[in-house]
C-alpha cells in the first residue's frame, strides 16, 4: 500500500509543479496536502527532479530558507530546442502560406496554443539569466507567445494598446515611426500596469527593422521600467541594422520570393 | 533500480500528458521513448489516472483501437471552481479597480498567464460535451483567457480583428452594433482562420449587451461555421436580456457604485 501511495504523490507533485513553471511551492504546502513528512516530500521532489532531467523535461529548483521551497523551471535542451525551430522553419517554407505583397500566412503557429507554450519555454531558457519581472507586447498578432513566455518566468503580461484607447485609468502614450513604411503611429500603456523599476522582457511575432520594438523601449522608459531583453520569433535578415541594439531571434527570414513561391528562412540554432 | 527506473517513467509520463491537454498519444510513442512494452505504460497510465483523479487534478482518458491512445483531460471538480470564482469576486470587490466612468481594472487578472491557464480548464469542463473544433474571440483583453481555453481543448485559436485591417489574404468583415452604446463597428476575420463547418466556442473577458458576441456569432455563420457556446469570465446582471441567447458567465457584476467604492460582483457557482 505505501508504495502506491508513494507513486501517487509523486504523479500529483508533478502535476501540480509543471503547471506553474516558476511558482515557489513551500515543502510545509506540499506536506500538508498529502499528509507526509516534509523529509519525504523532499525525498520526492528529488526523484522528479532527477527524472525530469534523465528526459530532457527541465528541471527543479529548491530555495532553502524559511522563505523557501521548491519550483520547476521549463529549461529546453539545446537539441530540443534546434529540432523545433528546424521543425516550424520547414512548416513556414510551404508556397501557400505567401500573401500577395510578399507577407507569410503564419497566424495558424502563432495562435497554436500549445507549441507557443513550448516557444515560450525556449525564451525562458535564454533569457533566464535577465530575471524580468514582466513580459510586454504589442497587440495582436504576438499575444499569444507574449503570454506563454509570461508563463513560463511566472510573472505579469503587459499588453500595449496600439492607438490611445486605454480605458484603464491614467495612461502613457507615445508616437513611434513604423521602421519599414515610416509611418507615425501611436501607442499607449495603461500606467499601472507596470510597476517603477520594473525590469522588462519584450516578446513579438515579427521585427523588420525594430521599430515597434524601438517604441516599447521608449514606452517602458517613459514609465520609469526598463528593458532587458527582447526576443521575437522571426527577424528578417533585411535591413541587417535594427533600430533596437539587442534582440535575440528564433527565425531568420531571408528572401520570400511571391513568383518563385519560395520562402527562404532558416532556424538561429543554439 | 527497476522501482527508481519505474517512478521516473511516471512522473516523465505524468509531466507530457499535463502538458498537452486532449492531445492523443499512442501507445506506441511512448513504448519507444522509454523502451518499455506497452503493457507496462498502460499500467503507468492507470496509476497516473488513479492519483489525478484522487487528487482532483483531472482524468486520463484511453481511447482504443488502432488510431487509439491516452490523452490528458483537465476537468475541475466543482468544490475547486467555485473556491477559485469565489476568490476571483472577492479580488474584483477591491475599491482601487473602480475606473472613473464606472467600469472595472481586470487588466492584472485577464493577463496573469497562470490563473487564465486555470479559467481555461473551467471553461473546457463547462463546454466539453459541446467538442468545439476552435475557440474564437475578438481581440484584444480576452485573447489570453481563449488562448488557455483553446490549450485546454487542444484546438486552434481564431483571433477576429477590430476594423478591417487583416493582411492575412481574403477576409470577411462584417458590421456589428455594440449593444450597450449603440455605435457601428467592423471586425473582420481572416478566411483561411476557420474551416467552415467548424464548431465554434467563442471565449471573451466581458460581457453587457452581448452585442459582441452577437457580431462574432454572426461572422462565424459568414464563413460557413457555426457557434456551439459563447463564455465570458464576466457578465453584467443589466441588461438581462442579452443579444445571444446562450451564454456561460462565471462572475456576474451587479453593480459598481463609484461613490460608495463598493462593486457588487459575483461568483456563478456551480
Amino acid at each position: 500500500m505505501e508504495k502506491v501511495r508513494r507513486v501517487e504523490r509523486v504523479v500529483a507533485l508533478t502535476k501540480l509543479l509543471v503547471d506553474r513553471p516558476h511558482h515557489l511551492f513551500s515543502l510545509g504546502y506540499f506536506s500538508e496536502l498529502f499528509g507526509a513528512a516534509k523529509s519525504t516530500i523532499s525525498e520526492d521532489i528529488l526523484t522528479i527532479k532527477q527524472a525530469l532531467q534523465s528526459f530532457g523535461l527541465g528541471t527543479l529548483e529548491t530555495v532553502s530558507g524559511a522563505a523557501g521551497g521548491v519550483r520547476y523551471l521549463p529549461q529546453q535542451e539545446a537539441a530540443a530546442i534546434n529540432g523545433l525551430l528546424t521543425g516550424l522553419a520547414e512548416q513556414l517554407k510551404s508556397a501557400d502560406r505567401i500573401i500577395p505583397g510578399g507577407f507569410l500566412y503564419m497566424s495558424d503557429i502563432l495562435f497554436n496554443s500549445q507549441l507557443m507554450l513550448q516557444i515560450g519555454e525556449v525564451f525562458m531558457t535564454r533569457f533566464q539569466h535577465l530575471a524580468p519581472d514582466c513580459v510586454m507586447t504589442v497587440e495582436t498578432k504576438g499575444i499569444p507567445l507574449a503570454f506563454a513566455t509570461a508563463r513560463a518566468f511566472n510573472v505579469p503580461l503587459v499588453i500595449v494598446r496600439r492607438g490611445s484607447k486605454v480605458t484603464e485609468g491614467p495612461a502613457v502614450s507615445i508616437n513611434y515611426v513604423t521602421g519599414s513604411s515610416r509611418r507615425i503611429q501611436t501607442m499607449s500603456l495603461a500606467k499601472r500596469a507596470v510597476p517603477a523599476g520594473a525590469r522588462v522582457l519584450i516578446i513579438d511575432d515579427f521585427m523588420k527593422a525594430g521599430g515597434t520594438a524601438r517604441g516599447l523601449v521608449d514606452l517602458a522608459q517613459e514609465v520609469g521600467a526598463q528593458v532587458v531583453g527582447t526576443g521575437v520569433l522571426v527577424a528578417t535578415a533585411e535591413p541587417q541594422e535594427k533600430l533596437v541594439e539587442d534582440y535575440v531571434a528564433l527565425l531568420i527570414l531571408h528572401a520570400v520570393d511571391e513568383h518563385t513561391k519560395k520562402t527562404d528562412i532558416r532556424p538561429a540554432l543554439v
